[in-house]
């Protein structure tokens, strides 16, 4: 028997509410190759996680690659850590961090350290410390953000965060939230690394080179929104299929990492509206000979909604419609099944996430087309996968394929 | 007020996926009273255990009879060894057996015995043996097959199976599968009773009979697929509705012993394609005077789904819309329901069953009726049942005959 392969495609963002005129960004959009897909496919409407939630984009890519996330999202901080590149282990505890920039007396000025960028050097002084035992994971991801892991023995994620979220205050200490010794110890712990921070980063040389530009020194950091790195089956023990990730942003990077999916760089894939989005979609071509199943994200459209700039996602969408014209004609049609969907929608008036479903359509060989000729939000309910949760997609996927095991006689 | 009733026609293996045509069996078949049904009915599509589950037919038809099949289905020993007519008991520990052919040193020669057929005779010398105080029931179920069930004190299912599945090796000494006393001995007396039934069996006269012939000797029987029979709830106790059952195969015969329906016979019922097709119409027919309930299982379109035979899969469905035009006619139309649906697709290109949603159809004096006319995988999701579980059916049905009770005031 033929191998068959899935592709999974998430337009990050997509779906949105319409404007005065009615319109939506993906109804006005020029997309011939995503209506042909809902023609010959099987469309519908989806929610990730469940209907009436608001996911993130973690939460809402786990659900869709079947993971509950209510039993495997832990907060931001593990997905983040294992984004960057840190090899995060079932057990560790793993934040999210700003430098910022306090005073002698730890009040802090700026949050994010004039949005220093020159972290890299900073980053060393942290990562490899080790307090009490526990081993400390530290990389910067991205300007003044970074990522912190703590390994070791009798750690807990139940401690408040270090981080104030508003400028001059003092930092806060860390507190356990809970009674157990493990959440005394892991925010005595952070309180001393907070600390450590200080007296490393003040005067660093590139602090001190900021200082006489004129500018705020990165001179701590605050850690926030722990997370437990929880143990996550493996995609291939889960589903057999040798999977593969391609996305632009550290969070979905992290993600694909934390469930064992392969991950294909792309030259110029940035998650943002100006990413490479041909050389995504030759990596979608390329890689689908050597996978089972490739996972790609693409996130211009959620960035743009996040600005309110309705006319840059009309155009990321017609950037992804070629991609996707791009990949059909690349592809055996007789061997694959894509799925295009989007992880939640962002409209444009939120400038956020929101619950309302995204468009969703499987195409290949085998599955019942509809009459659903148009891929929008006022199209793609009235097919045959009506309203469904991002937990069937991968059930579905697999019985399309023929792996799916029989559950009775 | 006048007593309703339900007919549950289920069409095993109903579904399918289009072929290069585009085209189903269901689609292609000459169906007029389905079709006539689809359009005084409300129409949908369903999955009988959840979406995206490729079920047995046996987790299928407990789940439209209402019974969770997480919680019933224990495996395929209990409904094998009720559908051949064992009166299973809760606690009971039931396995499907082969009578095989073995060497003086027990290794496997055949599985099948040389398909033998003469096992009436043979089953008798194992049935109502009694080894450390469990009793042993054992029925032939067609030629080789037969199922076994030990009664008693302290069993387990969790054992492995004396049935080593290849040739050429060793029967296999079965083995507990957990650290329970229970499951030793389980395990001790299987096999205990293999080698009694090889004591048994090796010169009995029907084998020398046959090796005379040069035939292969039925000389033990190899257990597998162990359950332990669950404590179900009798279907009249938990609907009130007088239930009964027509099937011609051993397996849905065993549901509907276990949910204790009665068994209405119907000579010529084979669960072939070449089934007494109005002979079962008729049973339906004459049955609906005396019961609530009747459920009817046609099994011909999944036996030549399994076969690859599309032409004979249209037929079979030709026949079976012949059937509901015989029973419309035969019954009182204000006072029946009838839901025609299948417990699974059984698509030609896989031959076996898939997780693909089929088609379903509920009839009657106040159901609504929606926009389909056509009873076919392509039509009936646009209906107002959208896209239902199996579990939903009975409380549908039990609401529409206004014997559903009230949740709150």
């Amino acid at each position: 028997m033929i191998s068959v392969k899935i592709i999974l495609f998430i337009i990050d963002g997509l779906g949105d509410r319409p404007n005065s005129k009615g319109n939506t960004p993906l109804k006005e959009a020029n997309t011939p190759t995503l209506d042909g897909m809902a023609k010959e496919g099987i469309c519908g409407i989806m929610n990730a996680v469940d209907i009436g939630v608001r996911p993130g984009s973690d939460t809402a890519h786990l659900a869709l690659l079947g993971y509950d996330p209510y039993k495997y999202y832990t907060g931001r901080g593990p997905f983040e850590a294992a984004g960057v590149g840190i090899e995060v282990k079932p057990g560790d505890v793993a934040f999210r961090c700003n430098f910022a920039t306090v005073d002698e007396n730890f009040k802090v000025l700026d949050r994010r350290a004039g949005r220093i960028k020159e972290t890299k050097e900073l980053e060393k002084v942290i990562d490899g410390l080790e307090i009490d035992g526990v081993k400390v994971i530290f990389k910067e991801s991205g300007g003044y953000r970074a990522a912190l892991v703590l390994r070791g023995e009798g750690l807990s994620d139940k401690v408040s965060d270090g981080d104030p979220h508003k400028v001059g205050v003092k930092v806060s200490e860390v507190k356990p939230l809970d009674s157990s010794p493990e959440a005394k110890r892991t925010a005595d712990i952070l309180n001393k690394l907070i600390k450590i921070s200080y007296e490393r980063l003040n005067n660093h040389p590139v602090n001190e080179d900021r200082r006489k530009k004129g500018l705020l020194p990165g001179n701590i950091i605050l850690p926030r929104g722990g997370g437990m790195v929880p143990y996550i089956e493996p995609f291939y023990e889960r589903y057999k299929l040798r999977g593969a990730c391609i996305a632009g942003t550290g969070l979905i990077k992290g993600i694909g990492k934390m469930v064992e999916l392969d991950f294909i760089p792309v030259e110029g894939a940035t998650g943002t509206p100006s990413t490479n989005y041909m050389g995504k979609a030759r990596a979608v071509v390329e890689s689908i000979k050597n996978y089972d199943f490739i996972m790609v994200n693409v996130k211009g459209a959620d960035e743009a909604s996040h600005d309110g700039d309705y006319e840059t996602k009309v155009k990321v969408l017609e950037n992804i419609d070629r991609m996707l014209e791009y990949i059909l004609n690349n592809i055996d049609r007789e061997e694959v099944y894509i799925v295009v969907t989007g992880d939640h929608s962002s409209p444009i008036e939120v400038r956020d996430h929101s619950a309302d479903p995204v468009p969703i359509v499987i195409w290949g060989k085998s599955v019942r087309p509809d009459d659903v000729d148009r891929f929008d939000e006022f199209s793609t309910y009235k097919g045959g996968l009506c309203w469904i949760k991002g937990k069937y997609i991968m059930p579905i996927l697999l019985d399309l394929i023929n792996k799916s095991e029989k559950y009775g006689a």
